[in-house]
């Protein structure tokens, strides 16, 4: 009789075993913390200095600090980096800035934490390495300060559920710095998406693709390269998917479901190790090229590529499909559009639209001028001056302290963060398990239809 | 005890599922038919007059008359369609060209039987709807005769199995009319490639991209919007396929080993239908955009696209990623290398070479000039005069009669067809088990090694 339950159970799980043989591989959700709640749309009472301290001065973060000078309601307050003659040598910026200098931390593994003790801060700006950032962004949560973290913020499912829980448990403001979703061509194009112009968006494509040669010898402590030894998979994803999953309203009324990774051998990765040090690494793990592919609830596609390591000039692919129109960035930016999409916008020559081809130059830039973003007419020739990536970076910053101090929900949120930087842990376990595909975790767990469509926040 | 040996197997059946689950889906391969041989490298006795009939004379086969009777070395001996006054039509073309009239065939659905039934013939060109194509092509290989048949021509795993069997046991050329491999960027581009210019190839994209809105009235019986209502998956993959294949040396070396598949929803197709007919189809099974991922046995990439229902310019993508370089053909021709590739070709201003950028117009023209592929250099001009989609259509007809005639390899085997056909019922089954990776069968089994790389045959 005992045999016959034996018999039950396993004919039960062999029922289960052969539905999965299809199911994506599902990862685990934890349960959201007693007490806490979902933040999607979430914003606080308006702050009216936005005192900061930063944490890691080395490739990113001095243009920030300087940044931060040229952004109104903000104060420097404090400089960490673990080699602290960096952090010493921010406070000319902010002299040449007009600015007050600030406390300096460093030299330690654990400087850090006294600047995220400090009471008198209320923004921690990191731009380390990416192993440190979500331990630190959490301790800095924790300790009661909103996190501001550079891309990509955590590295695993871990990391990511762990900023969650603790965001949503302090009710602190976890935004990763994607830059990418600030540069000009996105934001006009995604004005124009949210206007209709490109019709119902089916198909987005973004990527990394960036030849990093001549950049490795100046990773602190080689992170970087090590990290693409030691890990397969899309390592550094957010620059193609922040714009992506903006345009198509990612936990705003869709949300990604499914997702499946493929790589090429590694030929590059360790044919520079060898060409530098003289000796074949032992194994390197990331692929030349990785791709990823996702579908959403609402049955649309993302096509996200990473590719560090070949010949290839810069592009971050930024492309989309939708019903009635089409456009792409790169190599040249372009769009096009059923003729009656655009046609009573009067641009000019309008009557020689055609849907099988790209708008003519003269008429792209009379729609960009048409469909500038709000936020682009407002700080886009300050944020030219002021630079970052040709004034991209100045945007973000800008958006950030513009919506603490007005009391705004940030542009980016701490999902945004979790989906954009979970492509790193799944399409690792879906290449590590031959292209099976991984189901995409709902980050907000339930509350990814509160908001219906992706919109930045005004006062 | 009986139960207990049920459980013994249970437990194994378990066993085999759990690994399974992360597996590719496998599609049976037939035995290979007895006294059958592989076809790798296959080639005949010259054949010193290509006498051909062609089956299908709507939309593409008239042209195709029309660059046969260019051709030296062929005799036009038939000419069928079900719609017997489109053959007769072609009878004109003939005349211009100074060639003997050509017996007519058609009225019936089995007018072509008759066709291939004449003994004067040895070569049947099929040219009809999509459905026809394998089974048509299989009776003329019964019949003694070689084939070749529009793009594509087979649709599904057993009518590509019945094709590759009827071939090895007839011993008969079954070569598919892959147009795109002959355009004039990819067969220099190609050249390039096998002069070893852009190092080791790691990663090929290809697409069909065409907003068909203007040419879906013109199919025959609305054959092509039909096969899209009831189909899944990437139905059009060869234009991408063929150019990727040569590149990677598929079947010559290297061989694909898995593919996944995803789709986005049905929106255009179904709207258009409603547009044109006032009634919404009650279902709709091609999506409006779908993409293909596929990995081969050394550790290469192919990407392949196809949407043909939303406002896209026109690209096939042709776009390729190797250790040393890269190329794209689509929006505009393209070229980037790491500087010491090209630097000995001296082209103009090599000492500018950057590998972060694409060479200059007159780099890549000098470049173009120093690589053109000896075809092109050989026929390149009167293909350009002759026509068919510009140029490259007769140069595929060239190299056909020219490989018959000198008893050469084709440029096409039947394993290629197979190859770049098997997208249509694979990505089917990927999209239609949530973009389950699955296994792509060795269409040559077991001679996939035979042959180390794609070379295009010469006497």
């Amino acid at each position: 009789m005992n045999l016959r339950k034996t018999v039950t159970t396993i004919a039960a799980a062999l029922a289960v075993l052969s539905a999965a043989a299809v199911a994506p591989i599902k990862t685990s959700v934890p349960k959201r913390p007693a007490g806490a709640s979902d933040l999607v749309g979430f914003a606080l009472p308006p702050i009216d200095t936005v005192r900061v301290g930063f944490i890691g001065l080395g490739m990113r973060g001095p243009d920030a600090v300087e940044r931060f000078a040229h952004i109104p309601g903000t104060r420097i307050v404090a400089l960490c980096d673990i080699e602290k003659e960096r952090a010493e040598k921010c406070q000319s910026r902010l002299d040449n800035a007009g600015r007050q200098r600030a406390a300096v931390y460093g030299g330690t593994t654990n400087s850090w934490k006294e600047l995220c003790d400090r009471p008198d801060i209320n923004l921690v700006y990191i731009a380390t390495d990416w192993l440190n950032h979500a331990p630190m962004a959490k301790y800095a949560m924790e300790k009661g300060k909103h996190v501001a973290i550079e891309v990509p913020a955590a590295m695993t499912l871990d990391e990511i559920w762990d900023l969650i829980n603790t965001a949503e448990r302090t009710k602190r403001h976890c935004m990763m710095l994607e830059n990418c979703v600030y540069d000009f061509f996105e934001m006009n194009t995604l004005n124009m998406a949210q206007k209709g112009l490109f019709g119902d968006i089916m198909h987005v494509e973004g990527a990394y693709i960036h030849n990093l040669n001549e950049f490795w010898p100046y990773y602190w402590n080689n992170w970087r390269m090590d990290y693409n030894r030691k890990n397969r998979g899309d390592v550094y994803p957010t620059h193609g998917m922040g714009p992506a999953c903006q345009l198509l309203d990612i936990h705003r009324g869709d949300r990604m479901e499914t997702l499946v990774s493929m790589d090429t051998k590694a030929v590059n990765g360790p044919a520079y190790i060898e060409q530098t040090t003289g000796k074949k690494p032992a194994t390197f793990a990331n692929g030349d090229h990785t791709m990823t592919m996702i579908r959403t609830a609402n049955g649309k596609t993302i096509m996200i590529q990473h590719d560090v390591v070949t010949p290839r000039p810069y592009s971050r692919m930024y492309q989309l499909t939708g019903t009635k129109g089409f456009a792409e960035k790169y190599p040249t930016p372009a769009y096009a559009f059923e003729p009656d999409q655009i046609a009573a916008d009067s641009i000019p020559d309008h009557e020689n639209l055609s849907a099988h081809g790209c708008i003519s130059e003269s008429q792209r830039q009379a729609l960009t001028e048409r469909y500038r973003h709000p936020i682009i007419k407002e700080v886009g020739e300050i944020a030219k001056k002021v630079g970052g990536h040709g004034g991209m970076d100045y945007i973000m910053d800008y958006r950030l302290v513009y919506c603490l101090r007005n009391g705004l929900p940030l542009d980016m949120d701490v999902y945004d963060m979790a989906e954009w930087c979970s492509l790193i842990p799944l399409s690792k376990i879906s290449i590590e398990n031959g292209s099976a595909p991984v189901e995409v975790p709902d980050f907000t767990r339930g509350a990814w239809k509160k908001l219906s469509g992706y919109r930045h926040a005004y006062k």
